[in-house]
This record gives structure tokens, sequence and C-alpha cells, in this order.
């Protein structure tokens, strides 16, 4: 089964409590994706996968982004970033997955980009309200998700861009290319 | 005197609430140039000036935009983001005002940039404290800025980004490289 050979794949590579949190984002994912009409399949693939390169070295994933031509602005940020785009060129070249919206939903799952896929917003949104995430409003994020995925991805990105002005955190261009592209669909 | 004969310019291409917001932004940039050392004839003519495109026709800021080459991201913008540039614009072509910092400080009043000389910081700080401003939380940004240019402005931004989320309005990129570098040199 591949969601068993997808869960021994990324369980050495990451703590205990990423790989709870990862379980929970696949059962959430599989749980939209269900409530939405995606592929389930698509969605548990990509949700197992979402955090593969969270843990690998920041340096060397400069190196894959550099060496493999992934978006340059890349380089000068964080793992918080690199882990995305990165996770999903290990999904691509160590799993062979050539299915672009798992690939994308993969890459964009922290940022989030304009025009996002039915599958990445349930990735993105299933990341931030899978059932361990304890934080202040994940329950409204919650209970909207079920009852429309474009609401529930304009209040998960406004929550996340409040959250990085408000700890003070550098904001990667493309989510703010994200929330723009939310706000004028849904004005 | 060129305070009168540029009070004269903008009195007739506003409403009265602007021309006094525009006196307030004045006398309190002239207060924070002498507090930090600044060219207070600068930052009076800076804040003068600052909002003379705040009212102009949106589409012939768009035309201006186009025929002399200005940032050509702000053609997809409205007058809010537009009527800092056209302003310096006019600053340069109508008054011959050629101090490319009084024009980067009316250019880059609303949305910041990253690399803020001094005297844009005062204009930028200076239109958000002025005292006829009136919201949540202005007397606590008031206070820091005769403390603390840099923390200033760094409250203002996060101020101002914060509030655009909530009000679901779209944020101008530029506004984006203004907070993650004064982010970067706050840490």
């Amino acid at each position: 089964m591949e969601r068993d050979k997808y869960l021994s794949a990324i369980k050495p590579r990451m703590p205990e409590k990423r790989y709870i949190h990862t379980i929970g984002v696949m059962e959430t994912a599989i749980s939209l994706a269900k409530k939405f009409g995606e592929d389930e399949l698509a969605a548990e693939t990509a949700a197992i996968l979402h955090d593969i390169a969270k843990y690998a070295d920041e340096e060397w994933m400069r190196k894959v982004v550099i060496e493999n031509g992934l978006d340059e602005r890349l380089i000068h940020w964080g793992s918080e970033i690199l882990h995305g785009p990165v996770g999903a060129w290990i999904a691509e070249t160590e799993f062979n997955i050539n299915n672009e919206d798992i690939l994308n939903a993969i890459r964009f799952h922290t940022t989030g980009r304009a025009g996002m896929s039915r599958l990445e917003k349930i990735i993105y949104i299933a990341d931030m309200i899978e059932p361990n995430r304890k934080y202040d409003g994940v329950e409204t994020l919650r209970n909207v998700a079920y009852e429309d995925l474009d609401l529930a991805m304009k209040a998960c990105i406004c929550h996340s861009i409040s959250f990085l002005v408000q700890t003070e955190q550098q904001i990667y261009p493309v989510s703010i290319e994200c929330f723009n592209d939310v706000i004028s669909r849904n004005a």
C-alpha cells in the first residue's frame, strides 16, 4: 500500500511529534477531500509527504534549490520556507510522483500562492487545523473549513500573515500574492 | 515663502478635512525632524506635498505612470497606492523639486519601502500619528515616535499591515519589502 510506503519513508526523518502531526494532517486532508469531492488518494499522498523536508539540513536545501533551478528567491530564506519546495522535489525525485497537483500541494503548503487548486487549499488548511494544533482561533478555522473551502482559505491566510506580523517574522512574498489573490476573489 | 506657495497649491486640490490633516502632518514632521536632527525645511516640503495627488483622477494617474515610466506594478492598483508616486511626479514636474530624498518621502509615504531614509520614515510616521488621526493604538504609536524612529517605523508598518489584513484589503508588495527590511534590522 502506498500509504504504508510513504509513512515508513517519513517516520525516520522527523521527531515523533511531527509524525503525529502528519497523521493528523493526513486524516484531516482525506476528510476535507471527501467533503469537497477531491481525490482522496491524492490528498493522502500530499499530506503524508508535506513535511518530508522539515528537518533536512538548511544548507543542503539551498544546494537543492540552486542545483535544480527551484525559485531563486528561496535561497535567502530559512527552513520554514525552504521545506515545502524541497519536499516537493524529494517527492518527485525519490518517490517518482509526477502528479503536478500533488507536488504543488506539498510545494506551497506553508506559503500558499496565487491561484491555488482545490487540493492545494485542502493541504494548506489541513496543516493548520489538524486535531493536534493548539492556538487561539484554531477552532474557528476548523468550523469554517468544513463549511466553505474558499472562506477557510481566506481565514487561514489572514491568520498566518497576522501571526507573522505579531511575532515579527519576515513574510515570504508568495504568501502576499496568495493573500491578495484570495482577497480579490472573495471581495 | 515656500511654505505658503505649497500650501496655496494643495488647498484647492483637496477637501478641507484633508487639508487640516496635511497641516497636522507638516507640524508633526517638523517636530520629528527637529527631534532627530533631520532637515526641517525638507520635512516641511515633503509633508505639505505628500497628499497632493490624493484626489487626482485614477485613470489620469495610471496614464502618468505609463507615460513617465513609473514602477509598472502601479497600474494594477487604485488611488490609495497611486497617489504617492504620482504626487512625487507632480512635485518634481510642477514645482521643480529635485531633492530625491523629498521626492522619495512623498513617493513612499503610503507603502514604505526597503531601505527608507530618515526623512522618508519621518513622513511615513507623521502621516500616521498627526494629531487629527483617531484610531485604536494611535497613542502608542505617538509615544514611540518621539522615543525611537526605527522602533516607531516598525510599529507603524506592523500596524498598517495588520489593518489591511483585518479589513481584507490587498497589500502592495513594496509594503512587505518594507516590513521584511524593518524586521531584519530590528530583530
